[in-house]
C-alpha cells in the first residue's frame, strides 16, 4: 500500500490559510493510496479557552470533513486526519478516516494529554479498527503513544498498520513507536506536526516503523514535507515470528492477563 | 544503587573454567551493590542434546549457586544470574538473586524461544518482585522481550529495576528494552552474554535503560567486560509523569482490560 505522510503546520489563528496549505500539499500526493495528517489539523493545538477551542471545532459534517472528502475522491485515496470534533456542547480530539464514500470511520483520543482535558472529552468510541483495500487500519492520536495496552489491543484485534496523528512537543515516542510495532509485529505510521505555535514548538520527525521494528521512512524535525513509502501490509498477518514462536499464542495469559 | 553487568561468555565444555572466569570477573566488582550476569550463565546455551542440558544443569543448592552466594556474602552485595536449573528431572530456564543471606528468589522464564523447550518446562513461578535494599527487583530472562505484558504487570506491581539476563542472537532487544522502561517508568539492565558457541553468535551490547527510556550504560558487542553504573531507582516510583498524568492510573481500562 502506498501511503504518504504530511508534516505540516496548521494555522490555527487562519482556518483558511491551514486549508489552502493542506490543498496544495495534498495534491502533490496523487500517487498516494492513504494519506496521513497529523492531529487537530483543523485547528491548531494551543487553544487559549475552552470558547476558542469551540470556535475552532467542526462537527463530522463540517467543512473540514467536505474537504478531505473531496480530496479522498479527487487523488482515489484514503486520508486519516486528526481533527478537533464537535459534537453537541461536547468536543473530542478525534481522528477520522474519509475515502470517497465518505467518512469509513473515527476514533476519539482516549488519553488526554495534560491541558487537553480542559478542551476535550476523554474518547468514548473505544479502538476501533477499519478494512481499507483488503487491510485492517486502526487510529490512536499523540499521546496514547504512552499506553502499551492499546498497541496491543489493535494488534490483538488484527490491525495491519495503526495511522497516529500526532501534535508531539518531544521526540520520546519516535523512539518507541518502533518497538510497539516490533512486538505486535504490525506497521505503524506517525504523521506529527512541525513548527512554533503560542511559544509551544512541535518535534516533527514523523516515522514510518515495520513489523521488524525498523524506521523505514523519517521526516526532518522542523520542514513541512511528505513522507511517501510503499509498504507490504501482508507482512503483518503472520505473528509467527520463529517456527516455534506464535506473537500472541505463546503468551502467559495465566500470568499476567490481568492488567489492572 | 551501584549496579554491574559482567557481560562475558560461559564456556559449555567447561564449568570449571567458566566459574574461574567468573571468579575473576566478580572480583572487580567489590564496589556494586548488584551484580548482574547473563542467562545459562553456569551451563552455556546450546545443548545438543537434553541428556547433555541435564548434565549441565544444577539445583538451587548446587555449587554453582553456593559460588555466587560466597561472592555476595565477599562482595556484601546481590548477584542476579540465569542458570540452568534442575528439579528432579525438570529443567528450567532460571533467573535467581541471591546476597549474603542466601536465595532471596528465583524466577523461571516463562517465554521459551525456539527449540528450548526440548530442554526446558515452562516457567511456574508467575512473576515474582523482591524487596532488596529498599527496592523493589524483578527478573525476566532474554526472550520474554517480546511480551509487553509481562513488563507493564511487573511495572504495576511495583518493580523499580528489572533485571534482565540474556543470551541474545540479534541486537531487537536493546532497541526495545528502552521503550519499556519509559512507557512503564522503571530502570532496566539487560545483561547479555557475547562470544560464539557451536556456531552461534550471541550480541552482547548489554545495556541498562532508566525511566526517561534513555541507555545510560552499553557495552561492545563482542568483549567479555563489566558496566558499572550508580542509578538512582527512587525516581521509578513516581509515576505522574505530568502535573495532571499517571502512568497507570490514566489507563481505559474499560476499553482495554482483555488482553486476551
Amino acid at each position: 500500500m502506498k501511503i504518504a505522510i504530511i508534516q505540516f503546520a496548521p494555522l490555527i489563528d487562519n482556518a483558511e490559510a491551514t486549508l489552502n496549505k493542506l490543498e496544495q500539499l495534498l495534491n502533490k500526493c496523487n500517487d498516494s493510496e492513504l494519506i496521513i495528517l497529523p492531529e487537530l489539523a483543523n485547528s491548531g493545538y494551543n487553544f487559549q479557552t475552552k470558547t476558542e477551542a469551540f470556535d475552532l471545532s467542526e462537527n463530522i459534517s463540517g467543512r473540514f470533513i467536505s474537504f478531505l472528502q473531496q480530496f479522498a475522491t479527487k487523488l482515489k485515496a484514503g486520508i486519516i486526519s486528526g481533527f478537533n470534533e464537535r459534537e453537541g456542547d461536547k468536543l473530542y480530539n478525534s481522528a477520522v478516516f474519509v475515502d470517497k464514500s465518505g467518512v469509513i470511520g473515527k476514533y476519539r483520543k482516549l488519553h488526554l494529554f495534560l491541558n487537553e482535558p480542559d478542551f476535550f472529552e476523554k474518547g468514548n468510541l473505544g479502538l476501533p479498527v477499519f478494512e481499507y483495500n483488503g487491510y485492517k487500519i486502526g487510529m490512536l492520536i499523540c499521546f496514547d503513544w504512552m499506553i502499551p495496552e492499546i498497541w496491543r489491543k489493535m494488534a490483538l484485534n488484527g490491525v495491519d498498520l495503526i495511522c497516529h496523528p500526532s501534535n508531539l512537543v518531544l521526540p520520546y515516542a519516535q523512539s518507541v513507536i518502533p518497538a510497539y510495532a516490533i512486538v505486535n509485529h504490525i506497521f505503524i505510521a506517525t504523521a506529527n506536526r512541525v513548527g512554533t505555535e503560542r511559544g509551544v514548538s512541535f518535534s516533527g520527525q514523523s516515522i514510518v516503523a515495520n513489523p521488524q521494528g525498523k524506521v523505514i521512512g523519517r521526516l526532518s524535525p522542523e520542514k513541512e514535507e511528505i513522507l511517501k513509502i510503499d509498504i507490504n501490509l501482508s507482512i503483518s498477518k503472520n505473528k509467527e515470528i520463529t517456527e516455534r514462536n506464535h506473537l500472541f499464542n505463546d503468551r502467559r495469559l495465566d500470568v499476567y492477563n490481568d492488567l489492572k
